[in-house]
């Protein structure tokens, strides 16, 4: 079978510093239920290592607590304003910016400044968290194999908008969840981790989606934490983690 | 989107007698494990209910006795002789056949011989249970919506000959196994059940396939005994146990 985005890159490696949590920049363009899962996840650790630091003798028993969220959100980003998601950010101390592609010339000027933008941030990983345009060659070679996305479907079926619409469509009776690489395609890039969701009988789309939406937010904070805290590798479009 | 088999079919209820057993002719081609699971799933039942009717003071009792499978074997049918699966059909007593596409002037022959075949055992319900030949036209008009088969991918992923190795080359983190009700196109019916199978970070497309094979077995016994004990409909192509 063809994999359009070609698939014989060399492996890449988590490129954050040893021993500080991983850079995140998080794009939304809604609501940012994601983005609040991975705020959440991120304060539960500072939390955790709060009253942990309380509880510990010494900084050393403290930094040794039990597994670490692992990542930072640096920086949220959106492509218009007036969102929920942005909202979100602030009301958690977040640096945010929002970039329209009505106020570029082109839709390539418009990717190329949020290449810019988010490259100041210096990220380690980029997580499209219901950011609803498409990114840009420009952008994608500058995060190459550090974009991660989710998808409402078990890729490689039902692509595109209506993943759980197209799984009722369809009448299958297992649908989930994708947290993938984002690779230029239509949610076709590397796999990282996916969740199984069962069809009941009395779905409508809003009833399935809800379910997905759940299992999503869970696998993506678990993927974000992993990729941060261990690393991993893309070969051939197989994702380890190390 | 596009289902190429039409879809908009009436609802088609399972014709067995109240009552009695569903009655089904499998299909096999090789080793007919799957067969294997429903002649044991069959027997199970038989070795239930005897043991029911000796500890049941009357045979009312020995009938109430819980979840039958609800379906018999009438026979099993090969496109080759000297298979496994006949065997194994033979050892438990029930009637077999074979009918070899060369012995017949053309395929359609050899398809509506098939179908005539099949008649003669009344079947409720026709299980391709690792059966290699597509069923033509023919035979599919004589038994439409009572002929289920079973795929080792989660269908629309991955259809066709080769449903691990291409999940392994995509990636996916999640495959699974699916029963439908065959309608002409490749893997491509009605979906009756789903179950998901994890891929795991050492697979090869052996240990995947077997792992699938094992989740399948599983969800094809459960499958026609569900058919079998409470009849379904396939309506706009969601299929609906009653």
């Amino acid at each position: 079978m063809v994999h359009p985005e070609g698939t014989k890159s060399p492996p890449a490696l988590v490129h954050h510093r040893p021993g500080a949590p991983a850079r995140i920049v998080v794009l939304v363009s809604g609501s940012g239920t994601n983005l609040q899962a991975l705020i959440d996840a991120e304060n539960a650790e500072k939390a955790q290592h709060a009253e942990k630091a309380q509880q510990a003798e010494t900084v050393r028993q403290a930094q040794q607590a039990d597994p670490a969220f692992g990542a930072t959100i640096v920086a949220v980003g959106a492509d218009r304003t007036g969102i929920q998601g942005l909202e979100r950010a602030e009301q958690a101390g977040i640096p945010t910016f929002a970039l329209r592609v009505k106020d570029f010339a082109t839709r390539e000027d418009w990717d190329r400044a949020l290449r810019d933008k988010v490259a100041e941030y210096e990220p380690d990983l980029v997580v499209s968290a219901g950011f609803m345009k498409l990114l840009g060659p420009d952008f994608l070679a500058a995060f190459d194999g550090r974009v991660i996305n989710t998808h409402p479907a078990l890729s490689p079926s039902f692509p595109g908008m209506h993943g759980p619409a197209d799984a009722l469509a369809y009448g299958v009776k297992v649908t989930g969840c994708t947290v993938f690489f984002v690779a230029g395609g239509v949610d076709d890039g590397p796999v990282i981790a996916q969740a199984a969701v069962p069809v009941e009988a009395d779905d409508d789309v809003a009833s399935l989606h809800e379910r997905i939406k759940t299992a999503e937010r869970a696998l993506l904070v678990d993927v974000v934490g992993r990729l941060a805290r261990q690393g991993w590798t893309i070969d051939n479009r197989k994702v380890t983690f190390q």
